[in-house]
This record gives C-alpha cells, structure tokens and sequence, in this order.
C-alpha cells in the first residue's frame, strides 16, 4: 500500500532524529531559554534577512494561528480570512474559543483577491453602524493555501499595502511555507515575507520535524510578554529544547529547503505522470498537494493502491481527493502510483 | 558545573529516543489514531488495571490542566484547589482564561485537608446567597504536590468519598506521577487512583519523555467529544504518533516506574547525604523533590557548584530553593553535591 | 421634523410608565425573585397556551441573544444563522465572546431556507473531518427578520423538524415579536411558537417598553441554573422589578398587541400611501419596518422631512433606507410624511 | 412588616420617575448618542470638577465591573481586590468568564491595606518566575466596602500612589458612593476620586435610581472603542435615554446627594438607637449599611419585625445579618424599628 495521504505521516527526517540523540543529556534551561532556541532564532533570522526579526516557537499549527491571532487583536477585532481558510473551517472554532469573529471573505482556489479584501473594509469603516460590529482587526492568509496555491510577490505586496492603509496587520500562516518557498512557480522569497508581513509562521510539522512552529515577527512585534501570552493559551513547552533543537538543525546547510525541493520535486513528477495519463485535476497547484476530480468508481479503486485525503465533494458525481508528498516520499512509490491510474482511471 | 535544576533539562530517556528512530518511517494516520496511540493506551489501561478507562495524550501539564478542567467543568463553575496548586499559581491564568475560576482552598505543605474542603463546600450551599457565587465544580490535587508530599490511600479515600457526596469530579494533577508511585513511602497504586480519581493524567513531560501526558479518565467518563474540545483548545498534535510511541515505551517493560525509581533513589541518596551535614530542609519530601532553607551567603555558594531553583522566600534572611532528581541523574553527580555541601554551609 | 428612524426612539407606553409608579414604593425582593415577575410570566405562560414554559427576563436583544445562546450550546458548538441575521453582523461580536461560532447560512430577504440548512447540517455530519470542525448546536432565526419579513407557519414547522431530526434547538430571535404576531400577513400564532422553538424571546425594548425581553423556554427546558449564567454574563438586573412590572402591564388586557397592531396598521397606510406615489420599494414587507430603494438625491430631500436609518448600499447609484414605526407613531405623521414624498421622489 | 433588606427594594425616586414621564414622548436616537445623556454628562463633569472626564452609562453594578475590569486589563493581566470584594465573591465568576484572574489581597472590614497591596506587587515582580504568573494589571476597592466601611482620602492616596509608581489602574466600584461621599466620616470628594482614581463608577442602582451607573475615566482615559466593547459584553442599552435622563436628574440640584444623605440620616439614627438598646454590632460602618451580630433566637424574632439579610456566618452560635436604609427609608420606620429590638434582643 502506497502513502499519500498527507505530508505528516511519517516522524522527523533523519537528520532531526540525530540531532536530538547528539543533544540528548545536555542540560538546559526550560521553557524556550536554551541555547538551541537561541542559535535557531539567529539562523532564521539570517535565512530572512531580517536581523530585527522576534521570532518565537509553538508546537502546531491551529495553536500557532490561535496564538499570533489572539494576542495581536484587540479584543473588538475579529480576522479576516478565505472562507476556506484553515482558520476559517478546520480548526474547530479555536479563534472564536478566545472570542474573535473570523470574517469571511471570497475565496479563489483558496487565495483571497486584494480587491475584494479592500472592498470589505472599506464597506465596513463607511458603514455608519460600524461600531455595532466586530471590526476587522487582522488579515489571515495561508502560503500555500489549503488548495496549493500560492500567491505571487506582487499580489503580497499588494494585500500588504491594503493592510498598511488600513492599519492592520497582514499574517501568513506557512504551515507549509518550505513547499510555497521551493516552488517551480513562484517569485516570493522568505525576505518578501519579511517585507509583506506583520507576522507569519514557517511551518515544521509538515514539513520534516516531529512538531513545531517557528513564528517570525519582522518588525521587532511581538505582542507585549508574549511568553507568558502563550503559557496561558497552555502552550508553552517545559522542554523547549524539542522545538530549538529541530529549528536549529533545519535551518543549517539548508535543510529546510532541500526537503521541501525534494517534495517539490515528487509532486512534479506525479503531476506530470498523471496529467499523461489524463487524470482530471481538480485545479492546478504548484506545491506539493494535487487535487484530483474523481469519480465514486475511481476512488475505489484509488484505495487498493494508496491512502489519499478526502477534500471535499463538489457535486453528486465527484469527489475532489489530495494526494500529498513530502520529504519522506520516494520516486519509486511515485512511479507506482502514476503506473496505478491505468487501473484506477479505467 | 551539576544540574539539580529541575526534572525536565535533559531530553528523553534513550529508550524513546531510540523507539521513535526505529518507527520513523512507518506512515500513520495523524491526530492520534495510530497503531502505537492505541497500544499505548491499552497497555497504560493494563498498568491501571483498569480496562475501560478512556486514554488521551496531550502535550504538557498547563495544556492538559485547561483542556481537562475546562471540559469538565459546567461553564458557571469553577474548580477548587490548594492555593498553591499549580493551577492557582504558575500557569499564567490559563484556567480563568478558559473562564473558570479556582476556587482557593488552605494548603498544608501543597495538600488540601478533606475537613476543610468538606467545610467549603457545605458553606457554598448552605449560603443563602450561593447562586450568584461560582459553583464548585471540581476538586484539584497534584500528586505529589508542588513541595514534593504525597496524599496517603486513606486521604485520597476520604477527599473522594466528599467529592462523591458533593456529585464532582476529582482530578489528580500527576505531572510528576511516578516519582509519586514510586517513593518508598506511599501506600497509593495507580489502581488506587481510578477508584478514587474521576480523571487524573500520568506525566511524561518530567518522567523521561520529549513532552507528553496521558489523561486517564477511569470511569469511561470523558467528555462528549473531547478530541474536538483539545481541538479548540489548539492541543491537538498532527503528529500524534510523538506521544503514542514514547507512551508506548515508558509501559513497556515498566520503563516509566524504573526510570521513576532511579530518581527517588537519587533524591534518598541526596537527602541522607545533606542531612547528615546538617543542611537546613524546608519540609520532609518523599519524592525526587527536595527543598532547602538556605541564607543568601549559602545561596551565592550553591550558585558556584549546581543549577538549582528558586522557589520563595518565606523571610527576610532565607530563601527555600529546589534541587530536582530524575531519570539521567548520575550516583556521581549527587555525591559530588552532597560533598560540596561542606563548603556551601561552612 | 418627523420621526421614523426605528421604533424604539420614544420611552415606554403610558399604561407602563403609569404602572410603575403605581407600584414604586412597594418593598419587592431583587433579582426578579419578585411578585410582579412571577405574575408576569404566569400571564405570558396563557398567552402562549404554554403551562409548563420557564420564563426569565433580561434587559435588551444583544444580551438576550448572548445568554441564550451561549448557555444551550455545548462549548464546542457554533449556532448556523442567516448572514444577515442580527447575531451575524450587529452585535460586535457577542456570540464569539462567549467562545462561539456564528455558522453563516445564505439568506433570502432575511429568512434562511430549510432546505439549505438541512444541506449544511448533512454536510457537516457527512464531512469525514468533522470532528475538526465546529458543530452546528443550535439554529437561530428572527421573526420578523432584520428585513422585516415573516416566516410562515409551514416554514417553521419544517425549520423545526429539520432541528428536531439532528437534534439541536431551534432558537427565534423575536426583538420585534409583536409587529409579527400582528401583522396582517402571518398565520403564525405564540403557541405555533410554543410548538416549533426550543426557545424564543417576546421583545419588549422594540415594542413599547423601557426595556426588556422575555425569554420563554416552552419545554420547561431552560438551562440549568439559569439565574447563576445571567449574573456570570453581567445580565441580572437587581431591581428585577423593572423588568416584572412592565410586562406584567404588556400582557394585561392584550396591551403588547394592541400596541403592536397600532403600528402595523401605521406602517400599512405608510406603505399604501407611498406605494401610490410611485415610491420604490426594496423588498415587500409585512411589518413595521418598510424598506425604500432611494438615490442620493432622494435620501437629501428625505432628510429635511424625518429621520430614517440607513440600511445598506446595493450599488453605487443606491440607498436603501429603512422607516418604522411604532406605538408611539400617529397617523397625522404617516400622513404627513407621505405627502413629503411628492417633494422627495421628485 | 418593616424593609430594611437592601437599598434597592423599591422602584425609583419620585423625582426620577417624573422626569421619564415629562419626556417620554420626545424622540430621541438610540445607544447612548441622545441629548440627556450628553447632558447628564455634562453635570456629572461639573460635580466631579473634571472637565475632561470620559462618562459612560451601563446598567448594573456587576455589568460595569465586568466591562470596565475587562476592557481596562491586558489580556494576561489580572485584578488585585481584596477576598471579600464583590468581584471576588459575588458575581458569579463574571470577571473569570472574560479570562480575567481576580487576585484575592486580605481585606480588613472589607478595605485593603496599602502596605499589603504594595508587598503583593513587590513579591509579583521579584519572583523570577512571575513571567508564568498572571499580571497584576488594576486594583479593584470598594467605597464603600461590602461591609459599609469607608477608606479615608489618605488611604487612597497611598492606594493611588502605589498603583502610580507599580503603572496600574486604581478602579473603583461606587455602586452605593452616595452614601460613602455623604457619610458623617469621610473626607472624601468627588474631586478627590478623580484624582486617585483611574476609573470609578457612581451608582445609580442601589441610590434611587431604576437602574444605571455611571462610569468615569477622569483622565479622558476610556479604553479605545468602548461602546463596542459595551455592545460585545451585551450591555449597550438601545433606549440609553432610561439611563441618561435618570442621571441628569440625579445631577439637577443635588438630587443625589440628598437622597444619599437622608439613608445616611436614617441609617445613623438607627444606629444610635441600636446601640442605646445595647445591640451588638459586628463592626461600625459610617454608611448606610449596619451589621449585627446575633443569636438564631434573635434572629427569629427579627424576622418577625422586619426583611433584612443574612451576611455571613462567623461561627455556630451567630449570625451577621444586614439592615439597609435609602431614600425610601422613613423616620417612622426606623423608630418602629429600634423599639422592636426592645423584643427581639430580650
């Protein structure tokens, strides 16, 4: 049985797993204080260009958005995100548990249009009720999307303006940034983030670590005592070490990078494989998800061979399925599955 | 320079080390519906002699103390607790966060006497007035406590039995559970404690692993939905196999109590040794916790020979500091301090 | 200047005012614990038709709807609404607050459709990643709408077995309960309400008096100790009495619908009038509220005559403004604000 | 049977009732934005001789507590109050369920000690763990205290400037200030409280008003959209004109001093024929309060004479109870009352 269905199924690329033996009986300090969290902020913050940069580490990646959301709203802000944004409907109402509305915008293959999102707070600041609603307080964008897409440099630059203008911040989560950053398509570097953003996350759990999350605030934003803002969301780590150590190793000789080109590299090769056998997509990404339009025939037969996601159901004849590499996906079980849509497709 | 800081400044016991290395590359279905999530709770049921006990692994002891009191509490309730319980003090408000208060009770040594919560309860209802006044809705302990003491069977019985009468849970914070298990002076079996428990976690976090707790709720009793409840609560880990396969581990072979009993032998052997030079103890702690009354000359010499830390200052002249054993203290290492002692309080 | 900007711009009817000063200096018992409130919900359980119904008061809709919903939804529970609905967009947020999720529905003049809420429902359960989603617990509507429109008693009855089916409330927001149950176009009775709602509110603040809203629980079913979340919101009024006495006086001699009826038959001879006059309406609707689709221009001439509130902008050549009226609105005024439309649409 | 259960028994002062009459009719505009809010505004300003103070009205006493604490605090910050504050005891949890800790400091007849506060705070930030501590962001007293006591101007003084030197708010809760500023032992203004405090609130409530408080930033301090913040607690009233005009009354000729001192008048009076009789007090209050200690027996026969209400149970033998005057209370009364004491203490 073949293994797509996500790019969390296996534990930590090898290189993590050595690294936490080498570092095993060192005693350090609790709490995110060690050595490691330090040396791993200085490598992130060198990977950025952004020398300024608070960064801080979470374990995954709703508490991440819970976090960074809760503690840069004011209390009458809500955020505003693609209705099929991951904080939007996939994380069990975690913003709204610490009291914030997520506003819906429009979505296109999960991105949302700078247009729109300007329309929106315009309409909001002329409405003449405005103060009898929740005030839009923070843009929530995922790079990749829950889609796979990704937003190109010109497109952030254009959402950042719109947040400067109406002065909130712009967040990204990257939950699966190292797929955006090694994508074939796209012209956005870690440093665009670093200009774009008010804050955003590289994303470790999917991409090679056993957990983690490395928040990054470039403009020396961190909310006020935000350590302590994170222990009372009961997600501060006695071990911090566990997230420093992983950090630490993934940002050295570009080990993030080439695990996510690796990942680039298999989705590719699946893409191309399957768009010759004439699979039909759902949509077309660029990361390291594909999203395929199946039927309820095919998708029994797409059992036999591989897990695979569920994505979701656009109309009575057809499921939309994800298929996922990541570091830890070989080019021979690629190849097998390409070879299994001959059978699958039939 | 020695490390008694605490029990959490080294990583995990290498058997988990070399658990997760050996698992690494199997593919598993996340948020905690793997093979090894599943054994591991079976074989911690087994431990527990306790076959329907309901198993959910969470990532540290704040998280597990919110996501657990907040789910079983009644929204207009609040949980009772020793003023110096940990939930009282030391995690940031993370249980008011959730909207609950804690309700402090005296405390005696880190133990609340059944007389006096009996006593605390009776007047809430006897009080004409109690509707517009936070219901109790729970009863907290850590076991050990903050200071290291551990109830007795017959006081576990007796806080239960008021619980009981008063129809709410008690809940046994046991971040610190097998050196409790495992001091030569209790009478308390994890059997004990589902009988007399409503839900109590075993920790992992400072008894050998990476991070991790296993929230045993004995009476088949856990909340309706509980993994969309830590969902909420941003703890739910994608990877959940990293608390599957070090559970796993620790209750195999009774790893978590031989690691558990390595630790209090250290501290028995760290206690007869400072006792002997006539060093000053706080309060007589059967666990792998031992608490100092120094000055602060004696204070500036300890600095110079172990980390160790600071836990209050009952006066002006004294300060009570910690010195914590675990699984990785060496024999050498204890001796080597209690040596040092000669000088410490010359 | 006339007046028609919303129907809550005058105090109370006199019968009230007159009413409690009747009764000012009588000693009554605090926290609605009073005679008069005990009274008042008796009359209010035979106007329903409904003995068994638990009734409480609260002071104004936003706080009505926030209590309510937040004490019958399970903490991982959202309540589906229309996007129009006030809970959606009007009250700054109150539902996320209290840690909840506003599950948005698609609206059709302000009305939500059963078969559309019966989709999302079966969606959301049929949606393999549910559990990391939040529950639909409750469904709310209000009766008349944000746009003045009525459901009929068909519609109710099939909202109300789809909520029965998946078996969370039904919950009807009725701020303008009054203006419905009296309009010339419904077939929709308080004791149909009795029947098809798990809860619903009788708004007094929108209906003649100073303030107030009675919450009617019709399957004895109001949520335990009610009294004790009311205070924990900051809801309970300690001179209970204010809230007794007045809808002691609405449900004497039919008073809250002959006060309501007084401004339907207000609002039909406004609607016929300026329907003669060739005046563009946006939507038809059955109440108190009449909705006009104006030009900027227009919306000039109109404001030297009355005031009015804006509603919303459809495009960018239009208002849409809302006039209603009230028990307080005379027809000397409807007619003089007719005639003004001669000069206004011109 | 005679009333001394509290001093919100009755329905408004004449006064007030009068003027809701006299402008009933007027149509005024919603949420607070009218003219007799504006107004009374104004007057209050002029009493407190403080031009640039922020005034806002809500509804109730526990109301106003929670939105001012919660819309003052940051979010990882908690209230200091003294254990029998009514934030602490006697609002259901209203300040927890906005995530807010309240601090207990150690009260003495209700009042905190400055040097108390002061070592409290001290203790916070010395303790090198106080990062895992909640923050204590205001100081909450009472004036008067739950137990009729009053704090002298110098012992505000010392409260303000320990708030001032650790940057905290000092916030006071007025809801029965009218019987502290009018009392025979105080030397305490209302200038005065704008000047030590940071926020405070006037009672309308439990001194002859139907409902209201007004609350006071004297530093043009009000949190930044605070109506919002209103609106998100569920506590903006949409006929704020009950509120506006009943404190424009109360601010027309003193009104609210002299119903405030004539509970004074009645409340010495009792006491000093109380203490003729030889009845014991539990402690001596300067306000309109008065506590006694008695027997079950003597109890019983009170109950006969008079409401009043139970306080608190200090051992097995006594009962605190409560006797409260206000504007209704009359001479006769009071003088029917002491010569009931005759009996009652026999």
């Amino acid at each position: 049985m073949l293994s797509f269905e996500n790019d969390y199924q296996e534990g930590a690329c090898p290189q993590i797993l050595a690294r936490l033996i080498e570092t095993n009986l060192e005693p350090l300090s609790g709490y995110g204080s060690d050595f490691y969290c330090e040396r791993a902020k200085e490598k992130i913050r060198q990977a950025c260009e952004c020398p300024q940069a608070d960064i801080h580490f979470l374990t995954g990646g709703t508490q991440t958005n819970q976090v960074v959301i809760d503690s840069m709203l004011a209390p009458y802000e809500g955020v505003a995100a693609a209705a099929t944004g991951h904080v939007s409907l996939h994380e069990a109402g975690a913003i709204e548990f610490t009291g914030h509305k997520v506003l819906a915008l429009p979505h296109h293959e999960g991105k949302i249009l700078a247009e729109e999102l300007e329309a929106s707070l315009r309409a909001f600041w002329e409405d003449p009720n405005h103060e009898h609603m929740v005030f839009p307080g923070m843009v929530y964008i995922s790079h990749p999307t829950e889609y796979g897409t990704l937003y190109t440099k010109a497109e952030l630059e254009h959402l950042s303006s719109i947040c400067e203008a109406y002065e909130i911040p712009l967040y990204l989560d990257g939950a699966r940034l190292g797929y955006g950053l090694m994508s074939d398509r796209t012209d956005v570097t870690l440093s665009d983030l670093c200009r774009c953003c008010d804050v955003f996350y590289i994303g470790g759990t999917k991409v090679g670590a056993l957990c983690g999350e490395a928040v990054v605030f470039p403009k020396s934003n961190a909310p006020r005592h935000f350590l302590t803002r994170v222990k009372q969301h009961g997600a501060l780590l006695a071990k911090g070490r566990l997230l420093g150590i992983q950090f630490d190793m993934l940002f050295t000789d570009d080990l993030y990078f080439l695990l996510s080109r690796h990942a680039i590299d298999m989705s590719e090769l699946l893409k191309a494989g399957l768009k010759k056998k004439g699979c039909p997509f759902y949509l077309e990404s660029p990361t390291n998800q594909q999203f395929l339009l199946l039927t309820d025939a095919q998708i029994e037969r797409l059992k036999r061979f591989t897990t695979f996601s569920f994505w979701e159901k656009p109309d009575e004849e057809h499921i939309v399925v994800r298929l996922a590499t990541s570091w830890a996906t070989t080019e021979e079980s690629v190849r097998a599955l390409v070879e299994a849509f001959d059978e699958i497709l039939a």
